[in-house]
């Protein structure tokens, strides 16, 4: 049994990594089980839903792993160093992959979504628990919970853009503008909100 | 030499839907052959560098055909207008297609940018010319130029995010979300434009 599952377990994280750095239709099972080092043949058994539920288990790995860093940046009490941070990091993991990792499930999400619901399902809701990390950490000095979300969606969409035109450009420049802007924005609108009564 | 002729802009049309729809890796010359209504085994006088050429070519035309509409929207010397006119018709097409036509080459930007140099150049030449269209229009109101093109970088990052976003959710959530957070920005940027001397 312990075998079996770690057998699952390792065809998730390589194919995980897979889905980063190439996407779902570049990624067959033959690729899968050769680079997780698991039998061939036994794709079936662990993954009875095909590629499909293999992505799908992918997709929510890589997007708890990847909200552990959202909320841990976030929950500082410091939004605006958070998308610094967050900005920066991402920037140096591109530039050390030679522009290939960026956003672990977005590939997944232009080339999917709309071919299986379960799938676009699957990557909204990884999209959803990062923008309530972030929510929550705008709550957490302030900022009124609709106004976070809004901002939450702003943080979101401009990081995940801001990958795409720096993987085009082999450029950190887009993620630093983004990361700048993104930061002297939450600065303002922190500042903005009203000293508690009390 | 005309019907030649015909045959190669009927296969760069025909990929540049395909890519739009389902990225590079889905595209096969098989389906844009038959797609296109062309003679197979043309491909390889017509496109002696491949599908690389291909997908080359159908970036530039997509990316021309996009640019053409930022830059009418952005000279109407209402920025804030054209970021609202922009989303809400990607939104529209967005539900038309089933969450399925989005950015005519962020797929591509992902699935292949870090594949092949030749493509990522392609694709980052599409953003610039889509970025100097925006950044134009903002200079037109009298932004200055280092800041419109920061802004430029805003607005594109903002909206390419949004779309992969309203993809994942099929919702026009994240798209509306951004355009009227970047037509308040444009508009409080426009307004804090001294005015000119002389």
């Amino acid at each position: 049994m312990a075998r079996r599952t770690d057998t699952r377990k390792k065809m998730i994280k390589t194919a995980a990594a897979l889905l980063q750095r190439q996407g779902y239709a570049a990624t067959g099972w033959r690729q899968v089980v050769a680079e997780s080092d698991t039998p061939w043949g036994s794709q079936s058994h662990h993954f009875p839903g095909g590629k499909e539920e293999l992505a799908i288990e992918a997709v929510a790995k890589s997007g708890a792993d990847y909200e552990r860093l959202v909320h841990s940046a976030f929950e500082s009490g410091d939004p605006a160093g958070a998308v610094k941070t967050w900005t920066e990091l991402a920037s140096q993991v591109l530039e050390a992959t030679d522009w290939s990792d960026g956003c672990p499930i977005a590939t997944v999400v232009l080339e999917q979504a709309h071919e299986s619901a379960a799938i676009g399902d699957a990557c909204a809701t990884v999209f959803a628990t990062w923008g309530t990390a972030i929510a929550s950490g705008l709550v957490g000095v302030g900022v009124e919970d609709d106004r976070a979300e809004t901002l939450a969606t702003v943080v979101l969409a401009s990081i995940e853009g801001a990958l795409i035109l720096a993987r085009a450009e082999r450029d950190r420049r887009p993620l630093i503008v983004i990361g700048d802007e993104l930061a002297t924005r939450l600065t303002a609108e922190v500042a903005a909100v009203p000293p508690r009564s009390g």
